[in-house]
Protein backbone atom coordinates (compact mmCIF):
# COMPACT_ATOMS: atom_id res chain seq x y z
CA UNK A 1 0.00 0.00 0.00
CA UNK A 2 1.43 3.21 -0.91
CA UNK A 3 1.86 5.58 1.61
CA UNK A 4 1.48 9.05 1.46
CA UNK A 5 2.98 11.96 3.28
CA UNK A 6 0.78 14.94 3.59
CA UNK A 7 0.78 18.89 4.49
CA UNK A 8 -1.45 20.49 6.05
CA UNK A 9 -2.96 23.74 6.90
CA UNK A 10 -5.89 24.89 8.92
CA UNK A 11 -7.63 26.97 10.98
CA UNK A 12 -8.27 25.77 14.38
CA UNK A 13 -10.85 28.10 15.55
CA UNK A 14 -13.91 25.63 15.17
CA UNK A 15 -12.04 22.13 16.36
CA UNK A 16 -11.68 20.86 19.38
CA UNK A 17 -8.17 20.09 18.30
CA UNK A 18 -6.67 17.67 15.90
CA UNK A 19 -7.31 14.75 17.10
CA UNK A 20 -11.20 12.76 16.83
CA UNK A 21 -13.09 12.56 19.87
CA UNK A 22 -16.81 12.62 20.68
CA UNK A 23 -17.50 16.50 22.12
CA UNK A 24 -17.09 17.95 18.41
CA UNK A 25 -15.48 18.25 15.16
CA UNK A 26 -11.79 17.48 14.98
CA UNK A 27 -9.22 18.50 12.09
CA UNK A 28 -8.61 14.38 11.93
CA UNK A 29 -12.55 13.55 11.30
CA UNK A 30 -12.12 16.16 8.28
CA UNK A 31 -9.18 14.90 6.83
CA UNK A 32 -10.02 11.02 7.23
CA UNK A 33 -13.97 12.00 6.08
CA UNK A 34 -12.23 13.71 2.89
CA UNK A 35 -10.31 10.68 2.45
CA UNK A 36 -13.33 7.86 2.87
CA UNK A 37 -14.74 10.18 -0.10
CA UNK A 38 -11.81 10.08 -1.75
CA UNK A 39 -11.18 6.23 -1.74
CA UNK A 40 -14.46 4.81 -0.18
CA UNK A 41 -13.26 3.32 2.24
CA UNK A 42 -12.41 4.19 5.68
CA UNK A 43 -8.46 5.23 6.12
CA UNK A 44 -6.64 6.17 9.72
CA UNK A 45 -4.52 9.49 9.20
CA UNK A 46 -1.50 10.23 11.95
CA UNK A 47 -0.03 13.41 12.20
CA UNK A 48 3.08 14.69 13.82
CA UNK A 49 2.05 17.07 16.25
CA UNK A 50 -1.49 16.77 17.85
CA UNK A 51 -2.29 19.91 18.33
CA UNK A 52 -5.39 21.14 21.16
CA UNK A 53 -8.42 22.43 20.54
CA UNK A 54 -8.20 26.64 18.56
CA UNK A 55 -4.79 25.98 18.11
CA UNK A 56 -4.05 26.41 14.18
CA UNK A 57 -1.47 24.60 11.87
CA UNK A 58 0.40 26.62 8.43
CA UNK A 59 2.76 23.30 8.37
CA UNK A 60 1.31 20.19 10.03
CA UNK A 61 2.32 16.84 8.70
CA UNK A 62 0.69 13.75 8.25
CA UNK A 63 0.76 10.60 6.70
CA UNK A 64 -1.54 7.41 5.71
CA UNK A 65 -1.60 4.26 4.09
CA UNK A 66 -3.70 4.66 0.86
CA UNK A 67 -5.40 1.44 -0.84
CA UNK A 68 -4.34 2.89 -4.44
CA UNK A 69 -1.84 4.68 -6.48
CA UNK A 70 -2.88 8.21 -7.36
CA UNK A 71 -0.18 10.54 -8.27
CA UNK A 72 0.62 12.82 -5.15
CA UNK A 73 -0.68 16.05 -6.66
CA UNK A 74 -3.85 14.44 -7.63
CA UNK A 75 -4.25 13.38 -3.99
CA UNK A 76 -3.78 17.14 -2.81
CA UNK A 77 -6.11 18.18 -5.31
CA UNK A 78 -8.76 15.49 -4.43
CA UNK A 79 -8.47 15.76 -0.71
CA UNK A 80 -9.15 19.33 -0.83
CA UNK A 81 -12.38 18.87 -2.74
CA UNK A 82 -13.68 16.83 -0.71
CA UNK A 83 -13.37 18.49 2.33
CA UNK A 84 -14.50 21.62 1.02
CA UNK A 85 -16.01 23.86 2.52
CA UNK A 86 -13.73 23.33 5.53
CA UNK A 87 -11.02 25.52 6.75
CA UNK A 88 -8.50 22.45 6.27
CA UNK A 89 -6.52 22.49 3.28
CA UNK A 90 -3.28 19.69 1.75
CA UNK A 91 -0.60 22.42 0.63
CA UNK A 92 1.74 19.72 -0.47
CA UNK A 93 1.77 15.62 -1.02
CA UNK A 94 4.49 13.10 -1.76
CA UNK A 95 4.72 9.63 -1.94
CA UNK A 96 7.30 8.06 0.94
CA UNK A 97 8.21 4.70 2.00
CA UNK A 98 6.57 2.49 4.27
CA UNK A 99 9.29 3.29 7.53
CA UNK A 100 7.87 7.10 7.03
CA UNK A 101 5.83 8.00 10.06
CA UNK A 102 4.28 11.24 10.54
CA UNK A 103 4.96 11.14 14.16
CA UNK A 104 7.83 9.43 14.91
CA UNK A 105 10.18 9.85 12.25
CA UNK A 106 9.86 13.63 13.28
CA UNK A 107 13.00 15.20 14.44
CA UNK A 108 11.65 18.78 14.89
CA UNK A 109 8.50 20.84 15.46
CA UNK A 110 8.09 24.67 14.69
CA UNK A 111 5.52 26.90 16.26
CA UNK A 112 4.65 30.51 15.85
CA UNK A 113 2.35 32.37 18.61
CA UNK A 114 1.08 35.79 17.47
CA UNK A 115 0.16 37.83 19.88
CA UNK A 116 -2.13 41.19 18.84
CA UNK A 117 0.00 44.18 20.55
CA UNK A 118 -2.33 47.18 19.92
CA UNK A 119 -5.35 49.25 21.91
CA UNK A 120 -8.00 47.95 19.40
CA UNK A 121 -9.45 44.44 19.43
CA UNK A 122 -8.46 42.33 16.49
CA UNK A 123 -11.04 42.08 13.87
CA UNK A 124 -10.27 39.87 11.14
CA UNK A 125 -7.76 37.58 13.23
CA UNK A 126 -10.36 37.52 15.91
CA UNK A 127 -9.71 34.14 16.62
CA UNK A 128 -6.37 33.83 15.27
CA UNK A 129 -4.20 36.35 17.66
CA UNK A 130 -4.26 36.66 21.38
CA UNK A 131 -5.16 40.42 22.09
CA UNK A 132 -2.89 42.04 24.67
CA UNK A 133 -4.12 45.78 24.66
CA UNK A 134 -0.93 46.87 27.05
CA UNK A 135 2.34 47.75 25.29
CA UNK A 136 4.95 44.63 25.54
CA UNK A 137 8.71 44.87 25.60
CA UNK A 138 9.74 42.47 22.74
CA UNK A 139 13.51 43.29 23.51
CA UNK A 140 12.99 42.38 27.12
CA UNK A 141 10.82 39.21 26.31
CA UNK A 142 13.56 38.40 23.94
CA UNK A 143 15.98 38.58 26.40
CA UNK A 144 14.26 36.29 29.39
CA UNK A 145 13.21 33.42 26.15
CA UNK A 146 17.28 33.06 26.17
CA UNK A 147 17.47 31.43 29.05
CA UNK A 148 15.18 28.88 27.93
CA UNK A 149 17.68 27.70 25.07
CA UNK A 150 19.44 24.65 25.49
CA UNK A 151 18.69 21.04 27.51
CA UNK A 152 16.58 21.84 30.75
CA UNK A 153 14.06 20.15 32.72
CA UNK A 154 11.10 21.71 31.73
CA UNK A 155 8.84 20.97 34.50
CA UNK A 156 7.68 24.86 35.61
CA UNK A 157 6.61 25.44 31.61
CA UNK A 158 4.45 21.91 31.85
CA UNK A 159 0.96 21.29 32.23
CA UNK A 160 -0.46 18.98 34.95
CA UNK A 161 -1.54 16.59 32.90
CA UNK A 162 1.62 16.21 30.81
CA UNK A 163 2.12 12.70 29.54
CA UNK A 164 5.57 12.85 28.52
CA UNK A 165 7.82 10.17 30.98
CA UNK A 166 10.58 13.29 31.34
CA UNK A 167 10.51 16.98 31.49
CA UNK A 168 13.42 16.90 30.12
CA UNK A 169 13.69 18.69 26.65
CA UNK A 170 15.92 20.67 24.55
CA UNK A 171 15.01 23.95 23.32
CA UNK A 172 16.60 25.10 20.27
CA UNK A 173 14.89 28.40 19.58
CA UNK A 174 12.97 31.18 21.15
CA UNK A 175 13.15 34.48 19.73
CA UNK A 176 10.67 37.34 20.49
CA UNK A 177 9.95 39.74 17.61
CA UNK A 178 7.70 42.64 17.02
CA UNK A 179 6.27 42.73 13.67
CA UNK A 180 4.15 46.45 13.30
CA UNK A 181 1.13 45.40 15.85
CA UNK A 182 1.95 42.33 16.87
CA UNK A 183 4.76 40.25 19.02
CA UNK A 184 5.63 37.12 17.35
CA UNK A 185 7.35 33.94 18.99
CA UNK A 186 8.98 31.73 17.11
CA UNK A 187 9.88 28.33 18.89
CA UNK A 188 11.48 25.08 17.59
CA UNK A 189 12.54 21.81 19.12
CA UNK A 190 12.70 18.23 19.21
CA UNK A 191 9.48 18.38 20.86
CA UNK A 192 7.95 19.75 23.45
CA UNK A 193 5.71 19.32 26.90
CA UNK A 194 2.06 19.35 26.55
CA UNK A 195 1.52 22.96 26.88
CA UNK A 196 5.58 24.17 27.11
CA UNK A 197 4.56 26.68 23.95
CA UNK A 198 1.74 28.22 25.76
CA UNK A 199 3.27 28.09 29.12
CA UNK A 200 6.09 30.20 27.64
CA UNK A 201 4.69 32.25 25.84
CA UNK A 202 2.36 33.27 29.59
CA UNK A 203 5.94 33.66 31.45
CA UNK A 204 7.60 35.83 28.46
CA UNK A 205 3.95 37.70 28.50
CA UNK A 206 5.16 38.98 32.09
CA UNK A 207 8.56 40.45 30.91
CA UNK A 208 7.45 42.11 28.39
CA UNK A 209 4.35 44.09 30.78
CA UNK A 210 7.47 44.97 33.36
CA UNK A 211 5.95 42.77 35.77
CA UNK A 212 9.10 40.37 35.63
CA UNK A 213 12.55 40.89 34.74
CA UNK A 214 14.10 38.65 31.93
CA UNK A 215 16.25 36.97 34.53
CA UNK A 216 12.99 36.20 36.42
CA UNK A 217 12.64 33.51 33.49
CA UNK A 218 15.58 31.93 34.22
CA UNK A 219 14.64 31.52 38.27
CA UNK A 220 11.62 30.38 37.01
CA UNK A 221 13.04 27.55 35.08
CA UNK A 222 15.12 26.49 37.91
CA UNK A 223 12.25 26.23 40.15
CA UNK A 224 10.79 23.53 38.58
CA UNK A 225 7.31 24.30 39.56
CA UNK A 226 4.35 24.81 37.63
CA UNK A 227 3.61 27.37 39.98
CA UNK A 228 6.90 29.31 39.12
CA UNK A 229 5.74 30.03 35.72
CA UNK A 230 3.33 32.50 34.02
CA UNK A 231 -0.20 31.52 33.15
CA UNK A 232 -0.96 29.43 30.55
CA UNK A 233 -2.41 32.03 27.41
CA UNK A 234 -4.65 31.05 25.01
CA UNK A 235 -4.76 28.63 22.45
CA UNK A 236 -5.97 30.73 19.64
CA UNK A 237 -2.40 32.44 18.37
CA UNK A 238 -0.51 29.31 18.21
CA UNK A 239 0.02 27.82 14.97
CA UNK A 240 1.86 24.58 13.96
CA UNK A 241 4.33 26.07 11.43
CA UNK A 242 6.79 23.17 10.25
CA UNK A 243 7.97 19.56 10.81
CA UNK A 244 11.48 18.23 10.08
CA UNK A 245 12.41 15.12 9.28
CA UNK B 1 -21.25 69.12 20.00
CA UNK B 2 -17.81 68.30 19.54
CA UNK B 3 -17.63 66.06 16.20
CA UNK B 4 -15.40 63.35 16.10
CA UNK B 5 -13.55 61.82 13.47
CA UNK B 6 -12.24 57.66 14.00
CA UNK B 7 -10.38 55.54 12.07
CA UNK B 8 -12.13 51.86 11.92
CA UNK B 9 -11.29 48.14 11.15
CA UNK B 10 -13.38 45.60 10.48
CA UNK B 11 -13.69 42.47 8.55
CA UNK B 12 -16.82 42.68 6.14
CA UNK B 13 -17.98 38.77 5.78
CA UNK B 14 -20.60 38.97 8.39
CA UNK B 15 -22.15 42.02 6.88
CA UNK B 16 -24.60 43.41 4.43
CA UNK B 17 -22.37 46.05 4.19
CA UNK B 18 -21.52 49.25 5.57
CA UNK B 19 -24.55 51.05 4.85
CA UNK B 20 -27.59 50.26 7.20
CA UNK B 21 -29.99 48.21 5.96
CA UNK B 22 -33.40 45.48 6.62
CA UNK B 23 -31.82 42.42 5.16
CA UNK B 24 -29.40 42.12 7.85
CA UNK B 25 -26.37 43.09 10.28
CA UNK B 26 -24.74 46.16 8.90
CA UNK B 27 -21.11 47.78 10.12
CA UNK B 28 -23.30 51.40 10.52
CA UNK B 29 -25.64 49.74 12.94
CA UNK B 30 -22.46 47.83 14.98
CA UNK B 31 -21.00 51.41 14.99
CA UNK B 32 -23.94 52.98 15.88
CA UNK B 33 -25.59 50.56 18.58
CA UNK B 34 -22.02 51.01 20.35
CA UNK B 35 -22.77 54.62 20.35
CA UNK B 36 -25.85 54.37 21.09
CA UNK B 37 -24.73 52.42 24.57
CA UNK B 38 -22.24 55.09 25.43
CA UNK B 39 -24.13 58.77 25.04
CA UNK B 40 -27.56 57.11 25.73
CA UNK B 41 -28.79 58.45 22.64
CA UNK B 42 -29.30 57.81 19.42
CA UNK B 43 -25.97 59.24 16.94
CA UNK B 44 -26.01 59.33 12.99
CA UNK B 45 -22.62 58.28 11.49
CA UNK B 46 -20.87 59.05 8.09
CA UNK B 47 -18.50 57.34 6.53
CA UNK B 48 -16.05 58.06 3.96
CA UNK B 49 -16.96 54.75 1.67
CA UNK B 50 -19.96 52.88 1.95
CA UNK B 51 -18.41 49.27 1.23
CA UNK B 52 -20.25 46.65 -0.31
CA UNK B 53 -21.32 43.12 1.30
CA UNK B 54 -18.13 40.99 2.41
CA UNK B 55 -15.92 44.25 1.60
CA UNK B 56 -13.41 44.65 4.50
CA UNK B 57 -11.61 47.93 5.87
CA UNK B 58 -8.76 48.66 7.58
CA UNK B 59 -8.74 52.45 7.12
CA UNK B 60 -11.78 53.46 6.91
CA UNK B 61 -13.35 56.83 8.39
CA UNK B 62 -16.36 58.08 9.78
CA UNK B 63 -17.26 60.93 11.83
CA UNK B 64 -20.44 62.06 14.30
CA UNK B 65 -21.63 64.49 16.59
CA UNK B 66 -21.06 63.41 20.10
CA UNK B 67 -23.88 64.73 22.85
CA UNK B 68 -20.49 65.68 25.49
CA UNK B 69 -16.89 65.85 25.59
CA UNK B 70 -14.89 62.56 26.34
CA UNK B 71 -10.98 62.77 25.62
CA UNK B 72 -10.51 61.00 21.35
CA UNK B 73 -8.58 57.75 23.15
CA UNK B 74 -11.49 57.71 26.06
CA UNK B 75 -13.81 57.44 23.10
CA UNK B 76 -12.05 54.88 21.18
CA UNK B 77 -11.63 52.76 24.01
CA UNK B 78 -14.99 53.01 25.49
CA UNK B 79 -16.71 52.14 21.46
CA UNK B 80 -14.34 49.37 21.30
CA UNK B 81 -16.00 47.84 24.39
CA UNK B 82 -19.26 48.70 23.80
CA UNK B 83 -19.06 46.63 20.09
CA UNK B 84 -17.47 43.60 21.44
CA UNK B 85 -17.50 41.22 19.91
CA UNK B 86 -18.15 42.32 16.55
CA UNK B 87 -15.10 42.41 14.25
CA UNK B 88 -15.20 46.09 14.00
CA UNK B 89 -12.26 48.00 16.28
CA UNK B 90 -11.69 51.73 16.28
CA UNK B 91 -8.15 52.31 15.40
CA UNK B 92 -7.95 55.84 16.13
CA UNK B 93 -9.94 59.28 17.27
CA UNK B 94 -9.61 62.25 17.21
CA UNK B 95 -11.64 65.51 18.00
CA UNK B 96 -11.91 67.65 14.39
CA UNK B 97 -13.82 70.89 13.55
CA UNK B 98 -17.48 70.93 12.27
CA UNK B 99 -16.16 71.65 8.78
CA UNK B 100 -14.79 68.09 8.60
CA UNK B 101 -17.35 65.59 6.96
CA UNK B 102 -15.83 62.03 6.67
CA UNK B 103 -17.21 61.81 2.97
CA UNK B 104 -17.25 65.08 1.50
CA UNK B 105 -13.99 66.47 2.69
CA UNK B 106 -11.51 63.28 1.73
CA UNK B 107 -9.53 64.01 -1.25
CA UNK B 108 -7.82 60.23 -1.80
CA UNK B 109 -8.98 56.60 -0.76
CA UNK B 110 -7.26 53.40 -1.27
CA UNK B 111 -8.12 50.02 -1.58
CA UNK B 112 -6.24 47.08 -1.26
CA UNK B 113 -7.48 43.40 -3.20
CA UNK B 114 -6.38 39.98 -2.28
CA UNK B 115 -6.31 36.90 -4.50
CA UNK B 116 -4.44 33.81 -2.72
CA UNK B 117 -3.21 32.34 -5.62
CA UNK B 118 -1.88 28.89 -4.80
CA UNK B 119 -3.60 25.17 -5.41
CA UNK B 120 -4.58 24.46 -2.04
CA UNK B 121 -7.86 26.18 -1.12
CA UNK B 122 -7.58 29.27 1.78
CA UNK B 123 -8.30 28.32 5.46
CA UNK B 124 -7.71 31.17 7.71
CA UNK B 125 -8.63 33.53 5.52
CA UNK B 126 -11.40 31.32 3.87
CA UNK B 127 -14.04 34.79 3.29
CA UNK B 128 -10.57 37.07 3.04
CA UNK B 129 -9.18 36.75 0.00
CA UNK B 130 -10.23 35.46 -3.62
CA UNK B 131 -9.16 32.43 -4.73
CA UNK B 132 -7.78 31.73 -8.17
CA UNK B 133 -6.22 28.32 -7.96
CA UNK B 134 -4.00 28.95 -11.72
CA UNK B 135 -1.24 30.59 -11.49
CA UNK B 136 -1.24 34.48 -12.18
CA UNK B 137 1.18 36.42 -13.82
CA UNK B 138 1.27 39.41 -11.86
CA UNK B 139 4.13 41.33 -13.74
CA UNK B 140 1.71 40.97 -16.88
CA UNK B 141 -1.29 42.11 -14.72
CA UNK B 142 0.85 45.43 -13.28
CA UNK B 143 1.85 45.96 -17.25
CA UNK B 144 -2.08 45.90 -18.08
CA UNK B 145 -3.08 48.05 -15.29
CA UNK B 146 -1.16 51.00 -15.70
CA UNK B 147 -3.37 52.09 -18.64
CA UNK B 148 -6.02 52.67 -16.68
CA UNK B 149 -3.48 55.24 -14.80
CA UNK B 150 -5.25 58.63 -15.23
CA UNK B 151 -8.16 60.63 -15.93
CA UNK B 152 -10.28 58.29 -18.48
CA UNK B 153 -14.19 57.54 -18.93
CA UNK B 154 -14.16 54.38 -16.90
CA UNK B 155 -17.53 53.06 -18.26
CA UNK B 156 -16.01 49.49 -18.94
CA UNK B 157 -15.81 49.41 -15.10
CA UNK B 158 -18.54 51.09 -13.94
CA UNK B 159 -21.67 48.70 -12.18
CA UNK B 160 -24.50 49.15 -14.50
CA UNK B 161 -26.00 50.77 -11.54
CA UNK B 162 -23.60 52.91 -10.33
CA UNK B 163 -25.18 56.72 -9.46
CA UNK B 164 -22.15 58.77 -10.36
CA UNK B 165 -22.84 61.73 -12.16
CA UNK B 166 -19.65 61.52 -14.92
CA UNK B 167 -17.85 58.10 -15.52
CA UNK B 168 -15.07 60.04 -15.90
CA UNK B 169 -12.49 59.62 -12.98
CA UNK B 170 -8.84 59.74 -12.16
CA UNK B 171 -7.45 56.78 -11.45
CA UNK B 172 -3.85 57.80 -9.18
CA UNK B 173 -2.44 54.35 -8.71
CA UNK B 174 -2.66 50.70 -9.71
CA UNK B 175 0.15 48.27 -8.62
CA UNK B 176 0.24 44.49 -9.16
CA UNK B 177 2.35 42.65 -7.14
CA UNK B 178 3.32 39.59 -5.82
CA UNK B 179 3.96 38.56 -2.14
CA UNK B 180 4.61 35.02 -1.35
CA UNK B 181 1.10 32.33 -2.67
CA UNK B 182 -0.58 35.88 -3.04
CA UNK B 183 -1.21 38.66 -5.34
CA UNK B 184 -1.89 42.26 -4.25
CA UNK B 185 -3.40 44.77 -6.02
CA UNK B 186 -3.38 48.26 -4.76
CA UNK B 187 -5.37 51.35 -6.02
CA UNK B 188 -5.60 54.84 -5.66
CA UNK B 189 -7.98 57.74 -6.73
CA UNK B 190 -9.99 61.15 -5.30
CA UNK B 191 -13.07 58.65 -5.86
CA UNK B 192 -13.84 55.38 -7.59
CA UNK B 193 -17.14 54.22 -9.38
CA UNK B 194 -19.50 51.81 -8.14
CA UNK B 195 -17.49 48.15 -8.36
CA UNK B 196 -14.81 49.94 -10.11
CA UNK B 197 -12.18 48.31 -8.45
CA UNK B 198 -13.53 44.67 -8.18
CA UNK B 199 -14.16 45.38 -12.15
CA UNK B 200 -10.71 46.41 -12.75
CA UNK B 201 -9.16 43.34 -10.76
CA UNK B 202 -11.84 40.99 -12.62
CA UNK B 203 -10.25 42.04 -15.92
CA UNK B 204 -6.37 41.77 -14.77
CA UNK B 205 -7.25 38.34 -13.39
CA UNK B 206 -7.99 37.87 -17.22
CA UNK B 207 -4.43 39.07 -18.33
CA UNK B 208 -3.26 37.24 -15.15
CA UNK B 209 -4.26 33.92 -16.87
CA UNK B 210 -2.86 34.49 -20.10
CA UNK B 211 -6.60 35.08 -21.93
CA UNK B 212 -5.33 38.72 -22.60
CA UNK B 213 -2.63 40.63 -23.48
CA UNK B 214 -1.91 44.26 -21.13
CA UNK B 215 -2.76 45.95 -24.40
CA UNK B 216 -5.89 44.18 -24.12
CA UNK B 217 -6.97 46.58 -21.31
CA UNK B 218 -6.53 49.77 -22.81
CA UNK B 219 -8.90 47.95 -25.97
CA UNK B 220 -11.15 47.67 -23.06
CA UNK B 221 -11.12 50.97 -21.64
CA UNK B 222 -11.39 52.56 -24.86
CA UNK B 223 -14.34 50.71 -25.33
CA UNK B 224 -16.14 52.20 -23.01
CA UNK B 225 -18.51 49.61 -22.69
CA UNK B 226 -19.25 47.50 -19.52
CA UNK B 227 -19.22 44.29 -22.00
CA UNK B 228 -15.70 44.56 -22.73
CA UNK B 229 -14.35 44.71 -19.44
CA UNK B 230 -13.75 41.25 -17.70
CA UNK B 231 -16.46 39.87 -14.71
CA UNK B 232 -16.85 41.93 -11.33
CA UNK B 233 -14.50 39.47 -9.03
CA UNK B 234 -16.14 39.04 -5.86
CA UNK B 235 -15.88 41.21 -2.70
CA UNK B 236 -13.86 39.48 -0.24
CA UNK B 237 -10.47 39.93 -1.03
CA UNK B 238 -11.44 43.98 -1.14
CA UNK B 239 -10.33 46.59 2.19
CA UNK B 240 -11.03 49.67 2.28
CA UNK B 241 -7.10 50.88 3.43
CA UNK B 242 -7.63 54.20 3.98
CA UNK B 243 -9.03 57.85 3.27
CA UNK B 244 -6.84 61.14 2.62
CA UNK B 245 -7.87 64.39 3.54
Amino acid sequence: MPRYKLTIEYDGSGFVGWQRQNNGPSVQAVVEHGLAHLYREDITVFAAGRTDAGVHATGQVIHFDAPGTLPADKVRDALNYHMKPQPVAVLAAELVDDEFHARFSAIGRSYLFRISNRKAPPTMDQRRVWWVAQKLDAEAMHAGAQFLIGHHDFTTFRATECQAKSPMKTLDRLDVVRVGEEIHIITAARSFLHHQVRNMVGTLKLVGMGSWKPEDVKRALEAKSRAAGGATCPPIGLYLTGVRY
